[in-house]
C-alpha cells in the first residue's frame, strides 16, 4: 500500500533538484572551505554564493545570515546570546513556543541569567498583544521577546510587525522562532523589526543538519559555539558544505514555487476541512485556520473514545503518517503542551495533518475516508 | 594538472561507499526519527543502529555515544558541562589545542566559570606529566582537564593512559579531543580513564556536519543545546539522518582497513621525510615524528626567505594542498599558535602534510621535487 505522508511540519522530502545541487560536494568538491588554496577557496565560493542568494530571497545582508545546524542550535544561539552579550535580563515568551525556545528559556531562568514570563492567549491560541504590551510596559528590565511565527501544531501565525514594533517602542529584543515559515512565507527582513529570526532546511525540502540564524546588522553577539573562525567568527565548527548549498537551492526553489505551491496546499487544507466536517462528528479545529494560520498545518481534536485514542497508532498500520504533537517530543509521550495551553477540554484526542505540495486531494480523500472507518 | 592532495587533517573526500550507504536517507527514507509511526521508526532505528556500530568499534555502550554536529561542537559541550554540571572551577588545557577547546576554555574564563592553567610543553612538544601532576596536586578546585589526543598541526600523541590515571589520582574530569584519531586510532574506551572524547566524521572519509562525543556513563550532564528529546534528552534538533549514518558507515571502512591502511600512511610519511632530508637543505621536522605521534601528520618547517614564504601560495599554483596551520584558521593569516609555542625560531616557515590512503610515493615525489624547484 502507497504511504500517505500527512507530516510535513515535521520533516519533508530533500527535493531531488536538491541533492542534485549538493552531489558534487558529496564527490569530488569536497574542500575545506577554510582552507586557502584554491580547492578549498571553490567551496567557501559554494557558502558564500549560498548566503547571498538567501540573503537576496529574504531581503537581508548577507552579513546578517549565518547558517548552524539546525533550527534548534539557532535559537539556542538567538535566546542565549540576547541575555548574556545583549544585556536583557528579562524574557517574554508563550507557552506555545516550541521546546528548542521553551527549553531554553527555562534553562537561563533556572541558571537565574534572567526571569521569566509567558504572555496571555486569547481564545484562537494567537498571542495577547495587550498583555504583551503591559508586560513590556511594566518591567524596567531589558527583555527578549521570543514568540514563534508559525505555531508548529496549530498553524497560528504571529503578527510579527505588531510584536516588532511593541519592542521598539520598549526597547526589547525580539526573537522569533521561524523555522515553521522560512521557505513557506515571503520574508522581508529589511522592512521587519526583527532581530533574530531562524530556519531549519528540512522544514521546506532541504537536508537536514542545517539551520539557519538571522541576525539583525545592528546587534553584535559573540558566537554559542566556539572555536575556529567559520562564519566570520560567528559559528566553529567545519561547515557542513553540502548542507549550506542545499538550504540555498532548497528556499530557492520554494521561493520560485511559493505562490503556486502556497495556494494548492491551502486549498488543501480548506478541502481538508470540509471533509472532515461532513463526514465525522464531533470534530473541532485547533487555532484559527481559516484566519491568520499557516496554510500547511491542520489540527484536529476529535472526541476521546477508545476508539479515537488509538487513532494515530491505526493510522500508522494504514500507512498514514500524521502525528500527535510535534515530532521532536511525540517519542516522549507526553502529550502536546501547545494543546493543553489553548484547549483544557481532556475529552479530546487531537492530530496534527499537515501539507506539502506533493499530497493530493485523493490523499485527503484516503485520509478522511480511514478516518471515518476508524473512529 | 592532476591535484594532489596532502591536506587530509584538514579534511577528507567522502568515501563513494559512504555516500551509498547515506542514499537511501538522502532519498525515499526521510521520515523523522522522532515520529511515532513506522517510517519514522525506521530513521530511527538507522540512528540507533548507527550508534550501536560506532560503540562497538569504540568498545564504549552505546549509552555513552552521542551525534552532534562536528567536533566543535561535541568539546564545547563536554568543556562547558564539566564547568556548569560536574563543578570544575579549574580548567587545565596546554597552548597547542584547537581553537574547538582553546576558544571555550577562555570563554569560560572570561566569563568567570573558571580559572585556568597551561601545562607545560617538553622541547618535543609533548605534555610534561610531571607539571600536570604538580599542577593537580597544588590546587583544591574541582578541575577539568582537557588535553588532545593527536595535534593537528605536528601529530604529537598524548599519552592517555597516563593523563587519565593521573586525573583519576586527583579525582579531576578528563575531556580529550580525539578529532584526529577517532577513525584513525584503535580505542578501547572500557578500559581507558577518560570522560570525554570528541570525533568529527569528515576527518576519517565521512560526512561533514556531524560529530561524536563519548559522555562516560558515570558522569550526567544536560545538554548543550536545549529543545527537543533527541539524543535522548542530550542534543536537542532533528537528526541530521545521513549524516549519521555516514558516520557509522565511515567508521567501520576506517576500522576495517586500519592495519593496512596505517601501515601504508605511515610509509608515506616517513618517505616523504627520508626525501625531504635528501633534498633540501635546513628543514627540521616539528613535535615528535618518529616517535609519539599520528601517522598521517607531518610538519616540516623551510628555511624563511623571499621564496619560502611564498610557499603555500606556489604549492596551490602547482595545485598541491597543503596548509600553513589547521584549516580553521588559516584563513585569519595569524600564523599557527601550536608552531609559535614550540617554536620560537621566527625564521622559518612551516608547512603541515597529511596523508590518507589515497596518496602515494609518486606524489610525494612530486611534491618534494616541487619544493626543491620552490625554495
Ligand atoms: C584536533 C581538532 N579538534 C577539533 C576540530 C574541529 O572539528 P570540526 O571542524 O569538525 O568541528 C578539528 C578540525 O577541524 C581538529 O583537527
Ligand atoms: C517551530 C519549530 N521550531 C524549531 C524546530 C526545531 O528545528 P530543528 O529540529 O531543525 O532543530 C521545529 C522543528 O522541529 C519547529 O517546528
Amino acid at each position: 500500500m502507497q504511504r500517505i505522508y500527512f507530516d510535513n511540519a515535521a520533516t519533508t522530502s530533500l527535493d531531488p533538484q536538491v541533492l542534485e545541487a549538493m552531489m558534487p560536494y558529496l564527490t569530488e568538491k569536497f574542500g575545506n572551505p577554510s582552507s586557502i588554496y584554491s580547492y578549498g577557496r571553490e567551496s567557501r565560493l559554494a557558502i558564500e554564493t549560498a548566503r547571498k542568494s538567501v540573503a537576496k530571497i529574504l531581503n537581508a545582508h548577507p552579513a546578517e545570515i549565518f547558517f548552524t545546524s539546525c533550527g534548534t542550535e539557532s535559537s539556542n544561539t538567538a535566546i542565549s546570546a540576547a541575555v548574556h552579550d545583549l544585556g536583557c535580563t528579562h524574557i517574554i515568551t508563550s507557552p506555545l513556543e516550541h521546546h528548542a525556545t521553551l527549553h531554553t528559556v527555562e534553562h537561563l531562568h533556572k541558571r537565574g541569567d534572567a526571569s521569566l514570563s509567558y504572555v496571555n492567549l486569547l481564545p484562537n491560541g494567537h498571542i495577547d498583544l495587550e498583555d504583551l504590551e503591559h508586560q513590556l510596559a511594566n518591567t524596567a528590565d531589558k527583555t527578549l521577546v521570543t514568540l514563534m511565527h508559525a505555531n508548529n501544531e496549530i498553524g497560528n501565525l504571529l503578527d510579527m510587525h505588531g510584536v516588532g514594533e511593541l519592542c521598539k517602542l520598549y526597547g526589547a529584543i525580539f526573537h522569533s522562532d521561524t523555522v515553521q515559515t522560512v521557505g513557506h512565507f515571503p520574508f522581508d527582513l529589511r522592512n521587519t523589526p526583527v532581530h533574530f529570526i531562524t530556519g531549519s532546511a528540512h522544514k521546506f525540502h532541504g537536508p537536514k543538519g542545517v539551520g539557519l540564524l538571522y541576525i539583525n546588522e545592528n546587534v553584535r553577539i559573540s558566537p554559542y559555539i566556539h572555536g575556529g573562525s567559520q562564519e566570520r567568527n560567528m559559528r566553529a565548527g567545519t561547515e557542513n558544505l553540502y548542507g549550506v548549498v542545499g538550504f540555498a537551492k532548497a528556499l530557492e526553489l520554494a521561493t520560485a514555487g511559493f505562490e503556486a505551491d502556497s495556494a494548492y496546499i491551502k486549498g488543501l487544507k480548506i478541502y481538508m476541512m470540509e471533509q472532515l466536517k461532513k463526514n465525522l462528528k464531533g470534530i473541532a479545529f485547533n487555532g484559527d485556520p481559516l484566519g491568520r494560520s499557516l496554510y500547511t498545518v491542520l489540527s484536529v481534536s476529535f472526541p476521546k473514545t477508545e476508539k479515537s485514542e488509538m487513532l494515530l497508532f491505526n493510522l500508522d498500520i494504514h500507512h498514514i503518517c500524521a502525528s500527535g504533537g510535534s515530532a521532536c517530543t511525540s517519542g516522549a509521550e507526553q502529550g502536546s503542551h501547545v494543546i493543553r495551553a489553548i484547549n483544557h477540554n481532556p475529552n479530546q484526542v487531537t492530530v496534527r495533518f499537515s501539507f506539502c505540495k506533493h499530497n493530493t486531494r485523493e490523499e485527503v480523500d484516503a485520509v478522511v475516508g480511514r478516518l471515518k472507518e476508524l473512529i
